[in-house]
């Protein structure tokens, strides 16, 4: 155990610059312009792979951006661990709210990170957190360690709906076979409570175009007498939440799996102070659906929300325009039970429904994903469990987490395999918000951890 | 008479260059990044002026963007003509949706237009219908036919609230001294069907912003468990009007004076086909205000439209992020009783009522201004019907519009002078829009019309 700390102390400031080096390239699969970087963040990552001893890497050409994939097998009688994360980051906007570049990597301390976090896009989802499996099984390999066969399977469009995964998955079930999958794109309560994610949401995504008049109008000769469509959207979008904050979707809830009073009396033994999380994000009170706790409005319960919203003039000064399209971006979490492709459809077809006939409607699905719940009593739950006691010296609590990470989903359904979920960023890391960044101990303290699993994984199978 | 048709025939070709050459200039005063060619603006009008041959001409500056004033004075026992136009225009976005340069005036028949129309941003609003009047003067110079005095007061901020006029008008009242105040930045029925407008709107403007979480979070991480500054806002912007699209702010209806059944009976002889209303804007639907038919609708009702939202992630694909921020840009059209303070005051205090403690709001006012109705008695009314009868062969129609020219009130408070609303556009002409035009038929005969009002005013008096 002890060469894990031994190897990592010797090598830790080569491991933060290759991370920091990753962390330069502006891998954004959301828009079209970064392409060429995100194809290079692909290149980098199979190199380093290469580096850190792999049998075989190939960068496997999809209709989107390339998977990498790459394995070593050490004893086909071995059990395997499948590692699964992704390459490309969310857009930096708004850029002006970054202290420093969002592809500019720092080290600056922070309350939750004394020792130092790196800030810059991508830091902590994915690509610090996915890195540190390279640099595991460069520990272990270097350290004669790896006690079983491991694959890598890094994709670049996790931020945009994973949307080429899926026929990958499928077309290559065979060169996937694996007793576990290892993911870390979740995070932990804090740095002294070791956690591991349990469940996960899912997700149903549409944007929505309303249009009122065919051109853009003069509020005074037209205001009163058409439908302004930001008006109109506002109505709509209004009237899918109650003023208990229930969606208010026919069928919405239908097959949302209720979980047990005992479970939840469970759950709220997790520590939370409400307090501290309205200070920390500055809220005057907290908002959610009624009968429900924060902790569970954020992780048991299905969500509605705008993700963005645009339309008329939105430069300086006045306009007084009526616009001729307004737009949004509307996002639903979901809760086992529901499945993304149904509300997709309730969605729209309500939407479409509640449209005044004063305008027109369309509705664009963006990628959706399946909500997850892991046990906690298999294999790979136990290996984990026993790796962060080794690394933090606690139990870790099992959580749900209010995020998704489709594809885990995916996996169990493609691939016959469940997907532990062993994150080391915190909430406070501001994933998908400016200043997005990673703890330095996360990042160390991670890739022990790994390196630590792999051997408790191999001795319960 | 025939003189007027003559200069106009001779000098046509070299009277729309002029124009063009003006509509070159991007004067848009909303936009900081334009000053200089406002600046601009301000001086070709002087010089265009001058050439024309008035006494003493000055870029009188403001506080913001200057006044061109300029005089010819005859002889002080008759009576005086202040003509009053804006040389500044509207922001051109949506830019991509303009056939043609906003900036690079063409000319190009339209349906409304078979003799053709310029297309630039303010070729109908102002520039156009201010520039009538300068060669209107010109004309009346060369031909020997100026009756009376003339005064021209042209400023550049009418598109942003008119913020220095009040000062200047209040400063220069003996300078402004005059009969009748000709404005021509209004429009008329149809090409055939001659109107002078004798009311309109007012208006109140105020921009607000909601502050939900103090960082952009993650849709996953916290969505259901914080306010969405987005939802909020559209549950804000929705409740200010009730399912009969009457306005919701209490109070905002006490000081409207309703109009009898019998004006409105006349009001409704207008022309006016629905089915072409319809068609013309592709709207599958009417939309407004119950009780009230259309063309009541946009011009005796008060209304409230939102002219621009926005917030979070508004680029390609898709960002699970809940906004810091939301935004919007609301405006009310007011009718005579309205007073634009005290609206805008039961607004914010209306809209920062009904914020939820979950998010901060702040309002922001934009200018306002007062409603107005002109009489329909009096000698500059009945100068603007002979003339234009003299040009078109008909009576024209008063009527009422719905949008807002707010120095109109504050002349006849400060100079004790009554406003004439003739104005050459049509509806169809796309003011504030993409592709604005000016038809060269109402070009040429506004410059005849206003040339047959000088006469007709002054026989009058």
């Amino acid at each position: 155990m002890e060469k894990i700390r031994a190897y990592i102390e010797e090598h830790k400031e080569r491991f933060l610059e290759e991370l920091l080096d990753l962390l330069r390239v502006p891998s954004v699969s959301a828009d079209p312009n970064f392409k060429p970087d995100v194809l290079k963040a692909a290149e980098i990552v199979k190199s380093r792979l290469v580096e850190a001893g792999v049998d075989h890497a190939e960068v496997c050409q999809t209709p989107g951006y390339p998977i990498v994939y790459a394995e070593k097998i050490i004893d086909s009688s071995l059990p395997t661990i499948l590692v699964y994360g992704h390459y490309d980051v969310q857009p930096a906007d708004p850029i002006d709210l970054w202290t420093s570049g969002p592809f500019e990597p720092v080290i600056k301390t922070t309350n939750a990170h004394p020792e130092g976090a790196i800030f810059a896009r991508g830091a902590c989802d994915d690509k610090g957190q996915m890195y540190m499996h390279v640099k595991a099984f460069e520990l272990m390999m270097n350290t004669a360690t790896l006690p079983c066969n491991v694959k890598f399977m890094i994709e670049g469009e996790e931020e945009v709906g994973s949307k080429s995964l899926e026929g990958f998955v499928k077309e290559n079930k065979a060169k996937l076979a694996s007793d576990v999958i290892l993911i870390s794109d979740t995070g932990m309560l804090a740095n002294d409570i070791p956690s591991i994610t349990t469940g996960l949401r899912g997700l149903s995504y549409v944007e929505v175009e309303v249009t009122g008049p065919n051109r853009d109008l003069h509020s005074g000769l037209y205001g009163g007498a058409v439908a302004n469509p930001i008006n109109i959207l506002t109505q709509m979008i209004a009237s899918l939440q109650d003023d208990q904050n229930k969606i208010t979707i026919p069928g919405f809830y239908d097959d949302v799996i209720e979980i047990s009073l005992e479970e939840r009396a469970e759950m709220a033994k997790a520590p939370f102070n409400l307090d501290a999380y309205k200070s920390a994000l500055d809220l005057g009170d907290i908002h959610g659906e009624d009968g429900y706790l924060t902790m569970e409005r954020n992780s048991i319960r299905p969500t509605l929300d705008v993700n963005g919203i645009w339309g008329g003039y939105t430069g300086e000064g006045a306009k007084t325009v009526i616009a001729s399209k307004a737009y949004a971006k509307i996002s639903m979490r979901l809760v086992p039970g529901q499945d993304p492709d149904k509300i997709t459809k309730l969605f729209c077809d309500h939407f479409e429904r509640i449209a005044p006939k004063s305008v027109k409607v369309k509705t664009m699905p963006h990628h959706g994903g399946m909500p997850y719940v892991s046990p906690t009593n298999d294999d790979g739950y136990k290996a984990a469990s026993m790796a962060m006691f080794d690394t933090f010296g606690k139990t870790p609590v099992p959580v749900r987490s209010g995020g998704s990470i489709p594809i885990v989903a995916l996996f169990e359904q493609e691939l016959n395999v469940k997907s532990i979920l062993l994150g080391f960023g915190l909430d406070s890391d501001a994933i998908h918000s400016p200043n997005e960044h990673f703890g330095v101990f996360n990042y160390f303290r991670g890739i022990e951890t790994i390196s630590r699993f792999y051997k408790h994984f191999t001795d319960l199978k």
